[in-house]
């Protein structure tokens, strides 16, 4: 019997995620297939901050949650045959075994782009940054956006949306370099949260406040952008990496400004929509051709150095989409 | 020159509002009016737990901001006629000099209804209990709605209309006699926060957790109530009574919460739709006389004692709507 490898997590994170938290372990891939069934091996797999806030619903041993773009190495369904390129969620697993072909993701047309794709602009990243700005927040021309993470998978793509629709961007991000580079993507003002003073850099370049804030990180950046928030602002919480490894995190009081400034505030789970994700897709990949899209990968070589590529991005090591080459 | 008495505040609150902030000082009226404009004398004057919130941005020596209902007493309007009544927000004071007559507000057909309503069913916490639950909530027959501050001014009406939309309504409230009272209004379950686990209350009769929150209260009620909402779940903040007498007020981190269950969090003043107030004020009489909406009055006898009618709001003296009566 053949084996791949899958990553778990030896008793959950506690606090701070750590190497240690990792298991490397063996599973079983079947001799036979049922009719219908097939194996596919990962070829590139995403490693997301999500990964972090779900795993606490996980059970220990389970194969860490997320997507994967993978080719078909065995099949009996003719739909799939050897060598189709599919897109899944079974996890940190080098291969899987697809009993039911109905779990597969359908494939974005990628006409020229890269495979790698299907996981960043063309996948999960690109579909949340896109649906918040358009569905979510209904970000209209003239408003003022801020980005939070804003040199993240989704942050960099949520930013160049902002100023597709015509509004003034305004990024927040965690190093001069990544500050430079989103100011190359076009965004107005791009600071760095580790060198300012985050509340004070927004009110100068937006006197009168944000319209919308679209947000990665939550925790101190969070509180800050509140603050500087128009009456009536929306927010879109679409991560809060700044604390997924801290247990039971505080804040300031929010329902005051939310109550004074009749601000909105939503929760988005891109998963959620996922019969919609063929709109985006299409809308995404004619941006990239058009030139008025540009994406960073941040690409990790080897299945096994997997918690590696995903630790980085608790300490900012990712610059646009992080993903791992198995 | 007649004179009007008129409450201010000598510095502004700190911290818990008492007694001793209030002051009560004399007014000049005007012996000569020019054409247009009006004198009018209050008869009902409305407190309510924003007044606390709002008079942070208002002068010292200002009158208090608030509504009222008054009849005029000296004119030179042609609409409004020596006798009329109106409805005004010209703050805690006994006479007003009405300059701009296009600041009165609109007064609702009231019928057999009254004139204290002005400032109850048919005034503001009326309007903010109506468009809550079908404008912003948009309630659906079906849902489950939890709300605070329950036997209050706003509370107590949106339960009923709740329950009118055809909704399962859980009530929080302050004393078991407003326990009594919800339920007698028809509220499924209430619940007493000062005696009871209000999470496990909750939790008891909404296993699945409530789809709607309309909170008037704000602090440890709702980070319990947050915890019980479901998936999708919204939230309106219209106050925040709990935490108003508090200095820099802190609570858990809500942004996971809000993230993973996909809540949307809406903070909402009535003030701002004043134009959509004549629907809801018809919908509200309807309902009146149909029986389907009953209401209670906390009403204080005398302005002299406007500040003991208001402090009481803190001390949860007040059942249904506290008004004074001049």
């Amino acid at each position: 019997m053949s084996k791949c490898k899958i990553w778990t997590l030896k008793a959950g994170f506690q606090g701070q995620a750590k190497r240690s938290d990792f298991q490397l372990v063996e599973g079983d891939l079947p001799t036979h297939l049922n009719d219908g069934e097939l194996v596919c091996e990962a070829l590139y797999l995403s490693v997301d901050p999500y990964m972090r806030l779900f795993s606490d619903w996980s059970k220990v041993g389970e194969p860490i949650v997320g997507e994967q773009v993978a080719r078909v190495t065995a099949s009996k369904n003719a739909k799939y045959p050897v060598g189709t390129t599919i897109r899944l969620s079974s996890g940190w697993r080098s291969h899987t075994h697809v009993r039911d072909v109905s779990t597969i993701d359908v494939m974005p047309e990628l006409g020229d782009l890269p495979l790698s794709l299907t996981l960043g602009v063309m996948g999960m990243p690109g579909m949340t940054a896109y649906f918040t700005l358009v569905d979510v927040l209904k970000l209209r021309k003239g408003e003022t956006l801020l980005v939070s993470g804003a040199a993240g998978a989704v942050g960099s793509l949520a930013g160049q949306i902002g100023k597709i629709i015509g509004c003034t961007v305004i990024g927040v991000a965690g190093s001069d370099a990544k500050v430079q580079w989103l100011k190359e993507l076009g965004f107005d003002h791009a600071f760095n949260y580790k060198t300012e003073d985050i509340g004070k850099s927004i009110e100068k370049v937006a006197p009168e406040g944000v319209h919308c804030y679209c947000d990665m990180v939550g925790g101190e950046i969070s509180f800050q952008a509140i603050k500087r928030m128009r009456n009536h602002g929306r927010m879109v919480v679409l991560g809060s990496i700044s604390t997924y490894n801290t247990t039971n995190p505080t804040g300031p009081y929010l329902f005051t400004d939310i109550l004074t400034k009749s601000l909105t505030i939503t929760g988005f789970i891109i998963f959620n929509i996922r019969e919609k994700w063929h709109i985006g897709e299409k809308q995404m990949a004619e941006w990239i051709k058009q030139g008025k899209l540009k994406y960073r990968e941040t690409i990790t070589d080897g299945f096994e150095h997997m918690p590696e590529a995903f630790l980085g991005l608790f300490e900012g090591k990712n610059t646009g989409k992080a993903v791992v080459k198995a």
